[in-house]
Parts: structure tokens; sequence; C-alpha cells
């Protein structure tokens, strides 16, 4: 199997004022084509520490992808390491990437300095893969089998996480064309709702039945619930093979099947409403207006979020709600009865098809911590539910707020059937 | 100076499935100690790789940290590897992390099993930090000078976030002990509002009159501004030398000081109206709810905190808030008219002594993205100002809501005076 070393370079991650996200993105994307991930390590801006880690990472896997350490400003310490590394005697001018630099700094009205100039210069022995989204190229060295014992790849990127992000569709499409590496088909199906444990449970004769070729990962998230991998080695599997598999597994798990192209459950509510033209407002009190902020991450929320009540007060509860104060008083704010009428209260307010409302104790006071109740309302209906978590304050508040997302995707998809 | 590695060990970091966020927090805890980190690195849980990193890790390093791998699931494969690296010929049963395990499971209502009994057991030839917080101790393995061409030692820190880090200060202070380092003492001074660059220019004159042994770091970050850490090497400072160096600092800065005991905006915020028995409400448009959700992240902020509108919707401004629909036709909803109304509205509707509104552009849509309106209420005055960036929606949304806290705070104290 082809393995790959990660190496993020830069002072500010040894001392902790930033953690390295790239690593974690980067090794998924690598993961998705069949190359395993055999280490991961951070080294400071220091040209003999990033050779000496780049020399021992190039010894002990296939491929090295090293990030960071490229800007104008940090003295292109990881550009000439890589310089001595690939025996370059000269840098050469980039012109497809100086193009892209020029385009770039002029839409922002800014002169090409020399410093941005600099940026497309390159090793001579090294091959370049363009980086659309910055300045600085992802250059590619290529040491045959004497160098290293073993025939080695070594891809620098940007540090900034976006433009490293972007370049890794054509690091990939590179790693598989110089390892002939048999392509991959994935197919990712997102669940809520069930544990992993009971997901395997519920799915074990499925999963025992696919054929050979195809192999089953569980990638549980707190908050995006269990992702199930579905992998075939080779070319993508024709469609009826897929379409009845996946058939399968929908009869089994139903409406837990949220969605089967990777969107987040916010978005997954987002495109519920907007296909049927349906608008949604939120009246949270424990969450304190995370389920409003999940929704407006979406770009394109206005068409279809009229807007949230955050009534941490129980007179705002009452005065903009409408809450009896009946309810509060005899059944107490943490209560199906309350949770409900928030739901009809916030609709009415707002005036939107659906609405969802919470009330809990996240923690780490109220009894019992971790206790959500959540409201639904339409039009013809008002349904109430309640989850329970054993996390810390802000841990719950995330559960919370998925679980309610959820519970408004099943009421919405129950309210159109 | 005496260095320190930092290893992460866990399969699921390495597919990427979870993203290592113990290296950079552990890191910022040695830096305080004066403790230089020059690596970090993750493996997975295979012996053969973490008995060879860790080898070679204790070979550059005075202080190796490792995390992870001790879980009663996770066969104890870093345990298997300390016992082999520290000469053991069998496992003893720490009592002290024994009674900490029956009191944890105990006051879960958990019988303890063998598995969870087996965590108290540690090689022979190691020391134990006990955890109090978990069922994992820490153990402390000390090589003496010939092993590795020099002293080395190799704390082994449990994976979950919230134990490693509560056994960070007995691990430091060992270090410290271990190693006689000169204790430091840090004063960290949070400023919001005045850029990196600007605010070492504003404050070069002061920083030149540093006394010597005093030195100076700038923390920048998106979201809580510039942190400003002074650090003494030896005692802490005489309490008058001290305080007079601070007090030239607030003079030079005044208001963007917001906090010199590293406090958030919103706990800032928070601690402000508990203090004054005050109460505040938001209207929020474009951070759609972010603004709530930071406010309620804060344990107790339902003291101050009444709620909010989250008005995406134009009708929700009129109908909830009361916005004058002119108000909306003339100027539009990213304008200074409308977050006035905002706020005036919302705490009207609420009834709080303070509010901040906002509306503005988070991307990627909208003339000019990036624009933000923040309005501001109390019973005496309305005020309005505005603040641009350039980044993305998420994080255009971030530091909208940041700007807003900490111009609500910078309006509260000018209310208060």
């Amino acid at each position: 199997m082809t393995t790959a070393s990660i190496c993020t370079i830069g002072d500010e991650i040894l001392i902790g004022q930033i953690t390295d996200t790239n690593s974690a993105k980067i090794a998924v994307e690598l993961g998705k084509a069949g190359i395993r991930v055999t280490r991961m390590v951070s080294v400071g801006d220091s040209r003999p520490e990033i050779e000496n880690m780049l020399t021992e990472l190039l010894g002990s896997s296939d491929v090295v992808i090293v990030t960071g350490g490229l800007g104008p400003t940090k003295d292109d310490v990881t550009k000439n390491v890589i310089f001595g590394l690939s025996g370059s005697r000269r840098y050469v001018t980039d012109e497809e990437q100086l193009s892209i630099i020029h385009r770039i700094l002029s839409s922002r009205g800014l002169d090409v300095l020399e410093s941005n100039r600099r940026q497309a210069s390159v090793p001579e022995n090294c091959d370049v893969i363009p980086n659309r989204l910055g300045t600085a190229p992802v250059t590619v060295t290529r040491f045959p089998e004497g160098r290293f014992g073993h025939k080695a790849t070594l891809y620098s990127l940007p540090g900034v996480p976006y433009e490293a992000l972007g370049a890794m569709p054509d690091v990939i499409k590179d790693i598989c064309a110089s390892y002939m590496l048999a392509p991959i088909y994935h197919k990712t199906i997102m669940t809520y709702g069930i544990a992993e444990s009971a997901l395997a449970e519920k799915i074990s004769a499925w999963e025992e039945s696919l054929p050979s070729g195809f192999s089953l990962a569980y990638l549980p998230d707190p908050v995006k619930g269990v992702a199930l991998r579905l992998s075939v080695y080779g070319e993508k599997p024709a469609d009826d093979v897929l379409e009845g598999l996946l058939s399968g597994l929908r009869a089994i798990l139903g409406d837990a099947i949220y969605s089967e192209q990777e969107d987040t459950l916010q978005a997954v509510v987002g495109k519920l409403l907007s296909g049927s033209g349906k608008t949604v407002s939120t009246a949270e009190s424990c969450t304190g207006g995370k389920i409003a902020s999940l929704i407006t991450s979406v770009a394109g929320a206005s068409a279809y979020y009229l807007g949230s009540v955050v009534s941490y007060s129980e007179s705002v509860k009452e005065s903009v709600l409408g809450v009896r104060h009946e309810i509060i008083s005899r059944h107490g704010v943490v209560s199906p009865e309350c949770v409900a009428a928030m739901a009809e209260g916030v609709r009415r307010l707002t005036g939107s098809d659906f609405s969802v409302a919470t009330s809990g104790y996240a923690g780490p006071d109220g009894n019992p911590a971790g206790l959500v109740w959540v409201g639904l309302s339409s039009a013809s209906s008002t349904k109430t539910a309640s989850f329970s978590f054993r996390n810390d304050r802000l841990r719950n508040i995330e559960r919370f707020s998925a679980s309610a997302l959820d519970a408004l995707r099943r009421f919405i998809l129950s309210e159109n059937a």
C-alpha cells in the first residue's frame, strides 16, 4: 500500500498559537484515494530541522506532503530546503503561476512587488502544480529509487488552509498517476440518531452481503452523526449494483439517513425547505442562538429562514413568544408543554411554515444537566421530543442543536409526506 | 534551554477523523514555563512505530510528552512500549490512582471491572502523577544521561483532552524540579480593535523602556484580538514595578484593553453586566445568532442575558423589532438607521438595560461583502459603528460578532462612566 507522511511547518504551530487543522483534512483526502498516512509531524521555521525531517520522512514513506513556510515574509525557508534536496542549481520562473499572481493582486488593486514575483520562482528540478487560489505554487520533487531506497515524491503546498486543500485534488491525481494506484470509488451516507454500535448491529447482515471488493467504514462524529463510507477499489461500480445496495440500506435505516451527498444537517434542512418553498423559524432557550447560527452558516439561508427568538429569560418566553404564565409555573421551562408553546409562539410571530424550539439544561447547573426538550410546529401539528447527553456545557449545546435540527428534518419530511 | 517534543497517538488522528488539539494546548503550557517545543508528531496505534518514535524523540529533546493510547479498549499499547523502554520487569498497582478509579466509577453508578483496575497498574520503574479527572494515570519515566546522551524524561498522559490538560500543571512542576528551570512569571493583557502592527507602533516606546529581564510577545487572533504576553524570568516582579508598567500600558491603550485575566470578550461583557446588575439583549441579522451563542456559552449568562431576536427577514425586523418600513425602504437593511432601530426595538421588546444589533453582508453575496453595521442602545443613548473585513462567510460572521461584542463592551463602559 502506498504510504504518506504529512509535515506542517511553522513556529506558530510549535508554540501552540495555532492548531494544525491542515493535516487532518489532507489525511482524509489521502485516505479516500487509498493512501495510508503513517506519520504527521510539525517542525519550526528552521532550515536544518526542516531538512532533517523531510529527509527522514522521504526515507520512510512513499509520499511526503509538506505545508507552510512558503509565504513572502517567511524567507521561503521550505523552498530553500527543497532547492537543496532536489539538487537544483538555479531557480526558474513558472509563467503560469506568475500570471495567476498578477491576476490575484490586480483584482485586489495591489501592485506586484518583487516579493510577490519571487513566489513564482521554483527550483529547476521541481515540477509545478499551479495554485489558483493564492500566490505560492505547489512544487513536486521526484526522487528516483536510488536516493531513498524507494521511489519517493515530495509535494510542497502553501500553508493557508484553503489553498492547501484546494490543491489536494491535483496532488492526489499526480500521486495516483505516479504510483499507478487503483482508483477508489467512495459513497458516503450520513446518518443521525443511531449510535455507532447499534448501527453496526442493525446493518450487520447487509454489511456481510456486500460484494467482494466493497468495504465499509464507520465515521462517528458527535455533531454530524455517523457517516457510513462505502469504498470500492477499481472503477465506479455499475449504477444498478450501487443502487441495489443503497436501496437495501435505505430500507433498513429509513429516515436516519439524512444525506447521500455529505451534506450537513443544516444544509439538508435548507434543501428540504427551498425545494418546497417553505420557511422556518426557531425559538431557542438552552441552545442560545446556536441553531440559528448553524442554519445561517449556509449561504442563501435568507430564502427560507425567517429568524429566531432566543428567549433566555422567562419574561421573553412570555412577552415575545406568548408562552402562558401557567405553563411555566405548572410544568417549568424545561418541559414538553413549554417547548410546544415556544414553537407555536415563534411560528405565529414570524408567520413561518415550520418552527423548532429548545429548552433544556446545558450545564453545569440544572437537573438533570444534559436534558433537552425540542418542540416542533406546523400549521397542522405540534410535536415534542427529548434527548439526553452527558457532556460539558459547550458540547451539550452542540449536541442539543444537532438533535433539534435532525428532529426538524424528520418533522418536515413527515409533514411533506 | 530545555527542549520538549510532543507525540500524540491514535489511528483516528492519522486518518483525519479527529484533529489533534492536545498538542497546541500542551505547547502553550510548556512555552509559559520557558520550555521550547521543537517537534510535534502523531503516530498510529502500532507498537513498533510508537517505540521507534519515542526512542527518536528522547534522543533529540530533554522532555517528551506523549498522549493517547492508554484507554481500556486500546490494548494499552503506549503503556506496553513504556514498560519496555523503562526496563521494567513487572507492573505494580498505584493505590492512589486505584482509589480515584473507584471513586469516579461509583459516582457514575458503575462497577469497577478488571479492565478499569488494570489502568492503575504501571511499569515498576515509572513514577506516577495521579489523574484526578479520569482513570489512566500519568507515568513519568526518567532516563539517566547514559541512555540517550543527555538526561531525558518521558511523560505519558491520557488522550482525553481535558484529562491531558488537567495533568499539565503537575507535569510542568515536575519538569521544573527535574531540570532546575528558572520560574517564569507571565502577565497577559487582552486587547481588541488595534491591528498587531499598529499596536506595536503605539507601544514601541513603552516596550523599549521595559526593565531588563522582561520580554513581550504579541499573540494575534482573529476573534480574540491581540494578546500581549509580558514574561519575566525568575521570581514574580515586585507588585509596584508590575503595576507601574501596566498603568503605563493602560494610559496608552485605554479601552482597547479588555482583560488582564485572559477572559474572552463575552466573559468580560458578562462581568461588566453582573457587576452593575444590568441586563442586555441582542438583535442579529447577518450574525444569525452567533452573538447570542457566544454570550450564552458563558455559564451563568441567564443572570444578565434576556434574549435575542434573530431577524433574518425584513418582515421580522418590522413586525417583531418594530423597525419602521420607511427606514428599510429609504436606507436599506444594512445601514446605521436600521441597526439603530433594531437595537432600540429589541431593548423595548425585552426590557433590557442595554442592547446590541447587527446587519451586514457576510458573503459571498452582498455589496460590499464583509461590511457590518452595529447598533447599540441604552435608556440614555443610541450609537452606531461599522466594521469591514475581507474573509469568507464563516470567518466574517465570527469577526462581525467579536466586533459587536467589543463595541457593546465599550458602550457599557462609557455609559457606566
